[in-house]
């Protein structure tokens, strides 16, 4: 069997789904939960950092096998603005994709457009040997 | 009145703790819960990211007053291998603190000492004008 | 007198030209000299991100007045693929430019086309008090 | 034959020298020349890039067979201060070293040991086949 196994947890505790996709990438959707909002009322940027890593993943998981595995090697994000706005987008696309290793880019933005932080990330890519079935 | 508000709620979800602290940096640690566990079960690496956004913040706070704010400019996260291991600690230090910007480092370790990942980070700060009373 | 200041010595050594500039952004190209190729005849990572941080300091440079100052604090430079050709082009954009922080991005092609690296960078602006005259 | 290739010709531009190394890692010093001092009399933070990322390859080679490549694969630099000092040293080391990747990081200081900048790298490592003779 080859399919690609369920989400861990988190994406439903963030309410997370994938709410496009084109040839050029996804924009995922995500809620930023009460515990992850600071005490200024700011989205946390670690839940940023975890929105990143999560849909520059689906953006090169698309354009690969079910049981491929990708693995983060390096995610580098910076922060325009703070936000206190809950429901936040991230467009990501695949900038490169190679045999072992893939490289995406994403932005995250409020309900206006504004943009609150970019990421570029590395990532490594294991590619299933060819199914017997 | 200046104290420190309250950490956000995650600090709980996510049993963090101070562990310890010297004139260096501090040590922080932190379980994984299950929503951050992937279908691999290795801990997710956005966690890992908010794990090390938060002690680099913690240990620039420590060298700062209560009322000054901190803004992460920018992390960078290596991964170095996964981890099963839901309690993880990462220790951070202070490699600059400058009026305006501070620059910290963190590398998060499994119970047995193997390295997880690594982390430069690049905050923004605001000192609190001096208080009244 | 407020004119920019002439560019540093490595632009002319560089062959270091802005071919175009738009809203969105510029396009720089330079040649990689003897000095900066690998004994297997790749250019050197290192001049790739020179060539960055030029770029995407000159893209910021132009929405700013000619005595406001940029510092870079951090530049994140993901590599994709070797390149064994000298004349190189970078397009950069400014991504997001407030006060006293911009934030841009770029990537460098090869003659083909070809992405050969990516970058992300984060800027300090100090910006001129207008002047007298 | 499987001598380790000489340098490229920057090495000697940039009078590059290993100064010391140890278990941990190494030492390389460089001078800044005219070309890359910025007209503020700075040196330029791509050569700094360029240090770094050719001090880390050098600590990682060092626990290579010399016929093995490395590939920097992600070069992230925090710059914290100017300097107009032209010999500069940046302590290099190891922070993991797998069969295919290996992570290292590095601080350049100025004379006085006043830090200038922090860089962590991610490189790929291709291991040569044994040699046959």
């Amino acid at each position: 069997m080859s399919e690609r196994p369920s989400p861990p947890g988190f994406w439903s505790l963030l309410g997370m789904a994938v709410e496009s996709a084109d040839a050029d990438g996804v924009v995922v959707a995500m809620t930023a939960p009460d515990d992850f909002v600071s005490p200024f009322g700011t989205v946390h940027g670690g839940l940023l950092a975890t929105f990143f890593d999560t849909a520059l993943a689906v953006a090169i998981a698309r354009r690969l096998g079910p049981t491929d595995r990708l693995a983060t090697h390096n995610l580098n994000v910076t922060y325009v603005a703070f936000t206190r706005e809950r429901r936040l987008r991230c467009r990501a696309r695949v900038a490169s994709l190679r045999t072992t290793v893939a490289v995406a880019e994403g932005e995250i933005t409020a309900g206006d457009g504004a943009l609150i932080a970019k990421a570029l990330g590395t990532f490594g890519v294991r590619r299933a040997p060819p199914s017997a079935d």
